[in-house]
């Protein structure tokens, strides 16, 4: 059996602070590092020995995926980052507090912004500094690839290459995989797995840190998906994540 | 410029137990991880920006470099694990105490197996349990090509390969490479840029977690090297590296 497991970042600074954050390089909380420990210790418990992990270029989910390995013993297996799994860009949303934004837009403004699948907020302009083309990290990307904003379809559409290109077809190669990504970019690994309409996609709400399993037959064709763990947490926290940037 | 930064991971539990380890995977002590902190903070305040990191399989060494990464905000360069980036292979003394293996074998031998270019320690059996060839994360390498013990010629010859075509090669390419790795895994690699005799390199005592830096100019010729860092911890680390494994 073949196997990939989606995991989201654990709470960062900007979760608690509850800041849209989109491409800014925010750090884990002392309860994101938890939270990504536990993920660990759960896929240890079930057995999980991952061939190979994929990750952003953003530092939320590259250290929930260091402490991932760190508590399986895997430090040693190849890891490969990609800008392409970075979470959606929220463009001129970039550092604003949720329930203010809430306020000033109104809620169905925001949702819409958050929600929907083919609307993007307000761009970046060339000169601001939050501009990807400032930052050398994606001075190895072209720019007319570069965002500015993003809705959640632009989003699928830059993530979906790396999947369909590198990660999935790994599996030829390898049994079990590991992807420790961002709410969006899952979203669209797991549209693509479960061909789930774009209207239907908005209203998947990932919960952070739960592993999220995928297994494949020989033609690799998915057989079932599961998430670990105890089922009342993932409820919760998929509700706690849908409720994020009401006003209430 | 184009530079290469050499780096030799911080104190280890069996650093500190004065045990030989090899390619036993023990993790870094707290002074450890204060020790590849304090490398980054070294490198970002001499203003090292790298574009690629380098380490073996072996925790000890991908941890200081997740420090170091840390400190650099730089989580997201590409980084590539390499088996052939690995401590030399101390074969049947791995888990023995120094000092107690000095007392018995007394310490010429000893100084033989730890400092001698060609002379190699008993090997592991076929079915010594820490044989690599249990080990999975070797399960990519040819068994023929995984050791049972090695002499410092025996690690050169296999981590050269891989300086070879993998990571100098890359400075066409690149400005500046990181390499985290083990004291005689980095000993073949500086015995390679400098030209330094069988007889020589076995002298040279790399400090711990101190960046040694290789300049370049356009032709890929060394220009210059140097230690970044206070000179008189780097001497008492190098002295305390050379102490090791003897009675007194």
């Amino acid at each position: 059996m073949k196997r990939i497991v989606l995991l989201r970042h654990g709470e960062s600074l900007w979760n608690r602070e509850n800041r849209f954050t989109g491409w800014t390089d925010v750090d884990l909380t002392d309860e994101g590092v938890r939270e990504a420990e536990a993920a660990g210790e759960l896929l240890h418990k079930e057995g999980f020995v991952f061939d190979k992990a994929y990750t952003s270029y953003l530092k939320r989910a590259v250290h929930t995926l260091d402490h991932v390995l760190r508590v399986l013993d895997a430090d040693w297996i190849p890891v490969e980052k990609s800008w392409r799994l970075n979470e959606k860009h929220y463009g001129a949303l970039q550092g604003l507090d949720k329930r203010e934004t809430a306020r000033r837009y109104g809620d169905e403004q925001v949702k819409r912004w958050r929600r929907s699948y083919n609307v993007a907020p307000e761009p970046l302009s060339d000169f601001d500094n939050r501009n990807p083309r400032f930052d050398k990290r994606y001075a190895g990307v072209p720019e007319s690839l570069l965002p500015v904003t993003e809705s959640l379809r632009d989003t699928v559409a830059r993530a979906m290459p790396y999947w369909d290109c590198v990660i999935f077809p790994e599996l030829v190669r390898c049994d079990t995989l590991l992807v420790v990504a961002h709410g969006n970019s899952l979203r669209g690994i797991v549209k693509r797995l479960k061909n789930i309409s774009d209207d239907e996609i908005v209203e998947l709400n990932l919960p952070t840190a739960v592993p999220y399993v995928f297994e494949f037959d020989r033609r690799l064709d998915l057989v079932r998906d599961y998430f670990l763990g105890d089922a009342d947490r993932i409820a919760r926290s998929m509700a706690a994540v849908a409720a994020q940037g009401k006003t209430e």
